[in-house]
């Protein structure tokens, strides 16, 4: 088998055979197709696209490239979620604590921050001496135990897709739902829980930003988790507004409690009702939607949701007297209120400028080698819809240090008002699988 | 400006701004851009194409990489002519005589051969003591003095278009119309004569499979040269068979010479009367196509073509009494006649296998860093529309080791019959520019 034919074969528009994609990612794993190889044909990728068949075979491969792991041990179906990264996403948290209140196995693992957007592992370092590093055992251990952990990638895995992710990044060749598609899915596949719920976002602040995109990412990844033997759903979901109310990392362990408890805000308890029913669902834990919100809403009621969460907390080390006080959190030096200039409706809020805005606070990273201020970040005095007068909150700023003029002109701009009202959207746009 | 935001574009179809073309062109050149992002924008270049303006400026850009030969020191009109490469090509070597005996400047960068073509420059050192590496300065010298001068590559020409073709051949991002076009221009452009005549070959045995991809890829170096302000022409012309009767090198100089004299073959005297036409009508050598048939006859009856050859010869060093009496050219050990087996009128003659059975002889190199026999080839006995009986001889094979039996086998594949009269296809198919 020679590589240049597999180029050629996929410049002309023809499905790459199982045997030619595995060639590839052997020799993208083992360094023996060079580089300048492979960007030629993720070119022809991006281009010329991939089949259902392909794209699975792609993951599978890529999956197979390092350490799989293996739950087994675990008892019960481990469900695994994934969300495809947005402004003030703090779902892993409320979420994992629900459903496994709830008696399902939740083996998370998750990943960092970086531009825009936030990540779990970062919201979770937020909470003093919470250890994201278990090892494979310790985490089994602990979902077993538990039913709920959440922690960085162990041992080896997907490499090839670490090598390959690295070179798509400089080679224009990201935008392709082929190869979006089996990156993330790869992950899940080698993370090894049964079901995969993932939750698609779109708008401004995400990844895709149509809902036609979303659902083309979100129908690829499931073809591919049903191929590979994984339940697997997916949930459209808003991104064109920051998800609940807080941007920033303590702000959002915070806001993730206070949604365990009952008293999140509307938007992002919903999205977690949702998708704690296609969980539930994909668990065999509730036999229908009703039945999962039933008891979803009784682990809220009943306290056993934040009982979970604080479980979680303990078995990984972390504070849970900052889960109990949340004022023991990390604090800004700073708190500033932006007032509205304007009255009307907000009819926009630019959620990648404010995520944007909230890096610059210190509260993600412009490159990975950036560290990270937890305590900084935006919470949401208005959102979407609301009606707001001149001198109204709009948001609340938590900063170290001061605003520079440029950064407020900025926040201002991320707000449009309109004279008449707004239909807020509804959160979770459809739901695919 | 970033590289990446470069590909981006071309992803997206979009052109190129000479400016971008440019940056791109000088990366390559000092090594700043890695091969894995230029591989990347040259697939999107093969799948999403580039307009006229991008093709030319591509040219111009991979010009200027390197030397440019300045010929202004010759009088008159400088013309060159280049060949996309054949089967029994030694077109060079008869046209570059006959219009230099009608007083054209001819100066002549020539290649070597690779795979089923011939070079001309392995044609040329089938002469005992041809020195085809003359200096700038020796080559002016002698275009100013004899009128005609066929040498390789002086100087560092189109670095650019190394770096790049060698990246194209292991990425399959050599069929692309740009591509190609912008390569072959560049070298043309370089080596700095003011006229340039294609010989775009279509057929089995050429890089064009079609007439129409003959006459896109003509059409695209006609551009180029026209805006980079050379007179420009181009013959589509047809590969089907091998062009006259001889494959190898000191066959086609013996037939070169015959040619010259005025009794080669019936489709390669033809090509060339048709090519000096165009060339000595870009000269301003002659007003007319029949001026320019007169004039060529003309030297060819009168000696003045064969003359021109000899002068040439002796010029770079070559044996002149191997050009006067061709029985001292480099003469195989064995002559084999190939005998038909069938009758019927020649429909096909595959060049392309007649080709790469001529380089197992050794006449050619399956790799650059193969050596040539000279004396070894194929000599045509039956062309395309021939009747041919039992036992007529097809062709005959000069060879020095003996005939592998499935060389012998391919040898009579590459030859099908039909019942009824074959009409020959004309050689020069169009002229175009």
């Amino acid at each position: 088998m020679r590589f240049l034919d597999i180029i050629e074969k996929k410049k002309n528009k023809l499905a790459l055979t199982d045997e030619e994609i595995q060639f590839w990612i052997d020799g993208v794993t083992d360094g023996s197709i060079p580089d300048y190889q492979t960007s030629s044909l993720l070119m022809a990728i991006v281009l010329n696209g991939m089949d259902e068949r392909e794209t699975a075979k792609l993951a599978e491969a890529m999956m197979n490239s390092g350490d799989v792991i293996d739950l087994s041990e675990i008892e019960g179906i481990k469900a695994d979620k994934h969300s495809t990264g947005g402004v003030g996403d703090k779902t892993s948290l409320a979420l994992g604590a629900m459903v496994a209140a709830c008696g399902l196995k939740v083996a998370k693992m998750s990943g960092r921050g970086l531009g825009h957007t936030g990540g779990t592992l970062d919201k979770l370092e937020s909470i003093e001496g919470f250890n994201i590093f278990l090892t494979e055992e310790q985490f089994k251990k602990q979902v077993n135990e538990v039913g709920l952990s959440i922690i960085g990638q162990t041992g080896e895995l997907v490499p090839a897709d670490k090598k390959l992710y690295a070179l798509r990044d400089v080679t224009a060749t990201v935008n392709s739902i082929p190869l979006i598609a089996s990156s993330i899915m790869s992950k899940k596949l080698a993370s090894g829980s049964n079901t995969i719920l993932l939750d698609v976002k779109y708008g401004e602040g995400a990844f895709m930003q149509t809902i036609e995109d979303a659902k083309k990412l979100a129908t690829a990844m499931i073809s591919i988790g049903n191929r590979l033997g994984r339940n697997t759903m997916a949930m459209i979901t808003d991104m064109n507004q920051p998800l609940g109310n807080t941007i920033g990392n303590a702000l959002e362990v915070e806001e993730a409690i206070q949604t365990v408890q009952g008293n999140g805000p509307k938007d992002f308890t919903e999205l977690c009702m949702c998708a704690g029913e296609i969980m539930l669902m994909q668990g065999k834990i509730a036999n229908s939607k009703e039945e999962a919100r039933k008891m979803l809403k009784e682990a809220i009621l009943s306290g056993k949701a934040f009982e979970k969460l604080l479980q979680m907390v303990e078995a990984q080390g972390g504070n849970i007297e900052q889960i109990k006080n949340t004022k023991l959190l990390p604090q800004s030096k700073f708190v500033t209120e932006m007032k509205s200039k304007e009255s009307g409706y907000v009819e926009n809020i630019h959620s990648m400028q404010l995520g944007i805005l909230a890096m610059h606070l210190g509260a993600g990273r412009a490159t990975k080698e950036d560290s990270i201020n937890y305590a900084v970040g935006v919470k949401m005095n208005a959102k979407k819809g609301d009606k707001v007068n001149i001198g109204d909150v709009l948001c609340t700023v938590y900063h170290d240090e001061e605003l520079k003029p440029e950064w407020i002109d900025n926040f201002y701009k991320t707000f449009t008002y309109s004279d008449s009202k707004v239909d807020p959207i509804p959160i979770v746009e459809e739901i695919l699988g």
